[in-house]
C-alpha cells in the first residue's frame, strides 16, 4: 500500500513538475552595451527594455545587462553577440563598418532624414527589411534602438564663414561625417569623452561634435567654445538592438513577440526622452550660458558639405550593389517624405516664427 | 482496485485541469472604435494593437473590435466604455469635451506642440500624469492611441488674404479650432464625411479640413479644390485608448503590462504610418494634380487666430482649476520644447531648403 501511494504521489510530482516547467521556463538574455554603466538615456532604455520584458513575461524572461566597464569591450559588442558570448548588444550600427561596410546606413547619414522621416522608413517604408538582409549574414537581428533625435553640428571656439576656414580645422568628430570634412581639408580626430573637455580647452582640437545638449549639458563644453552650431551630420541618430539568431531562435513565440515589442517600444520611448531631455537641457544652457550663440554653417559651405558627401556615397554605391539598394532606397523615400515635411512641420514651424519675428 | 483507480486518475485529471487552468485563463477584452469598418491607419492600430496583445500573451489576452457599424455610436465611446459595456474605446480625447471640457486638451490644440513635441510631453513631461488625473474622475485610463502627425489646414475653394476674408466663411471644421474661427465671423459646421465632397463641390461650405494627405487622397477633395492651406489648428493629434478601470484591474499585473506596452507600440507605429503614408500620398496627388497650390494663411490671419485662441483659453483656464493646470503645463513645455526644436529640425530643415533654393 505504501510503495503503491509512494508511486502515485511520484508520478504526481513529476507531472506537476512537468507542468509547472513548461509553464514557468526561464529565459536568460545577456546584453552588452557600449556604453558606461548608467549612461543617460542610452542607459535608460536597456534598463526600460529589461523591465517591460520581465513584467510582460512574468518573470520567463530576464535579460542582463553588462556596460563596457564590466566587458571591456565597448567596440567589440558586434564581435561579442555574433560569436554568442552575449545574446543581445545594444550599440550603433554605424560603429560596424570595419566589420561590414552596409552597416554603415542604418544610424544616419549626413544631409538625410529627420527622426520622423527615418522611423516612417525603418518600419513602413522598407528600411528594417534592408537591416537585416545587412545582418543575416553575420547570424544577426539588428531592430532599431533608440533614437537622439538631431544632433547638433557641434562646438566651435571660432567661427565658420567659409570653405576656407575648413582647411586644417581639428574637429573630433568620428565616422563617415569626419571622412566627408576630411575631403574639404579638415583634419578629423578621435578622442575619448574623457579626455574631450581639455583638448578644446587646450587647443588640441578647434571644435567637436558631440550629441545635442541632452547629453552635451553635462560635458561642459558651452564653458569653453562660444558657437554651438546646428546640424548637418546626423539629423537624427538611431541606435541599435542588436539580437545572436540562435539566442533568437531559442526563444518561444510568446517570448519572441514579447522581446520584438519591447524593443520598438523602449526604441521609440528613448526618441521622446531625448526629445525631453534636449528641450530641458538647453534651456538650462541658455539660461547659465546666456552668451552661447547658435550658428548654421554658410550656404556655402554645407553645399561643399554635401558634395563630398554624394561624391562619397556614389562611390560606395558602384562598389557594392547592397550598398546602392540602400543608398538607393533612402534617397527616393526621403525625397517622398521631405515634401510632406515641408508643407506640414516645416510649413508650421516656420509660420509661426514668422509671426513671432 | 478498479475503484482506487478511477479515484487516482481524477485526481490526476483535476491537478492538470487546475494546472492548465491557471496557465491559460483567456482574459476578453471589448474595443469599440469611433471609426467605420477597417479604416485606415485608424484601424490598423487596432488590429495591430490585438495581434500584438494576443501573441505576447500567448493567446491568453484576446481584444475583440468592434468598429463604428457594429455599436452604431461612433461618439458614445466614451459612455460605452465608462459604463463597462465595452472595456475599451479607441477615439480622440477631444470628443468628450461635452463630457468633461478637460478631455479637450488630450488630442492637441491649435498653435501647440508637433508630434515629438507632443509625444515628449505625453510621457516625460507629465502629460500622460494630466491626462490620467481628468480621466480616472471617470472611472477610466485614457492612454495615447496614435498621432496623426501634423495636419493641414484644409482645402479651400478660394484665396484666404485677410481676416476679411474669413468672414462668412462656410468651413467643415469641428471642434475648438472651429470655435476660434467663428470668433473671426467664420461659419464652422460639421458635415458628415459621406457628403463632404459633394457639398464643397456644390458651394454648400467654402472650405474643409479633414486630416492630410494619407486621409484626404481617397476623399477626392484635390479635384474640385485649388488650394491646400497648411496647418495651425492640429500640429499634431493624437488618438486615444480607453480602458474601463474595472476591466483593468481584473487582468493579472503581466497581461496589464502586456496591453500597456502594446498600447504604446501601437500609437507610436502609428505615427511613423501616418508620416509614410502622408509622404506616399502626398507625392501621388502632386503627381495627378499638379496644379494643386499649397498656401499659408497671411501672418496676420494667423496672429488674429492665435489671438482669439489665446483669448479662449484664458477664458477656460479662468473658470477651472484642472484646465489652468493642463494650460499651464503645455504652454511652459512648449516654450522649452519649441527653443528646442528651433536650433535642431527647423534649423537643419531650414539650411537643406534654403541650399536647394
Amino acid at each position: 500500500m505504501f510503495k503503491r501511494w509512494l508511486a502515485v504521489s511520484t508520478l504526481l510530482g513529476l507531472i506537476l513538475a512537468a507542468g509547472t516547467g513548461l509553464a514557468e521556463q526561464t529565459y536568460r538574455l545577456r546584453l552588452a552595451e557600449t556604453w558606461g554603466p548608467n549612461y543617460p538615456i542610452f542607459g535608460d532604455t536597456t534598463k526600460s527594455l529589461a523591465a517591460m520584458v520581465d513584467k510582460m513575461s512574468g518573470g520567463r524572461l530576464k535579460i542582463t545587462i553588462d556596460s563596457a566597464n564590466k566587458h571591456k569591450a565597448p567596440f567589440g559588442v558586434f564581435e561579442m553577440v555574433k560569436a554568442g558570448q552575449y545574446d543581445m548588444g545594444h550599440s550603433a550600427s554605424y560603429y560596424w563598418k570595419g566589420k561590414d561596410p552596409n552597416t554603415l546606413y542604418f544610424t544616419n547619414m549626413p544631409f538625410s532624414m529627420t527622426a520622423p522621416e527615418q522611423l516612417s522608413w525603418f518600419y513602413y517604408g522598407g528600411g528594417l527589411e534592408l537591416m537585416q538582409k545587412v545582418y543575416a549574414r553575420h547570424g544577426l537581428l539588428s531592430f532599431p534602438g533608440g533614437n537622439t533625435g538631431s544632433q547638433m553640428g557641434g562646438w566651435f571656439r571660432k567661427e565658420i564663414n567659409s570653405v576656407a576656414d575648413l582647411e586644417g580645422l581639428k574637429m573630433r568628430i568620428p565616422g563617415f561625417a569626419g571622412e566627408v570634412l576630411a575631403r574639404l581639408g579638415a583634419k578629423p580626430t578621435n578622442i575619448p569623452p574623457g579626455e574631450l573637455y581639455t583638448a578644446l580647452e587646450r587647443n588640441t582640437i578647434d571644435a567637436l561634435e558631440w550629441v545635442g545638449p541632452a547629453l552635451d549639458l553635462r560635458m561642459g563644453f558651452h564653458k569653453i567654445a562660444p558657437y554651438y552650431y546646428t546640424g548637418w551630420h546626423e539629423p537624427s541618430a538611431e541606435l541599435q538592438f542588436l539580437v545572436n539568431k540562435r539566442s533568437w531562435d531559442k526563444l518561444p513565440a510568446d517570448l519572441q513577440e514579447i522581446l520584438r515589442v519591447a524593443m520598438r517600444a523602449a526604441a521609440y520611448d528613448m526618441y521622446a526622452m531625448s526629445y525631453y531631455q534636449s528641450a530641458m537641457s538647453w534651456a538650462t544652457i541658455k539660461k547659465e550660458y546666456p552668451d552661447v550663440q547658435v550658428k548654421t554653417f554658410p550656404k556655402d559651405v554645407l553645399a561643399a558639405l554635401r558634395k563630398a558627401n554624394d561624391e562619397l556615397l556614389a562611390e560606395f554605391a558602384a562598389a557594392d550593389p547592397m550598398a546602392k539598394e540602400i543608398i538607393d532606397s533612402q534617397r527616393e523615400y526621403l525625397a517622398k517624405a521631405r515634401a510632406w515635411t515641408a508643407i506640414s512641420d516645416q510649413a508650421y514651424l516656420n509660420s509661426i516664427s514668422e509671426m513671432n519675428e
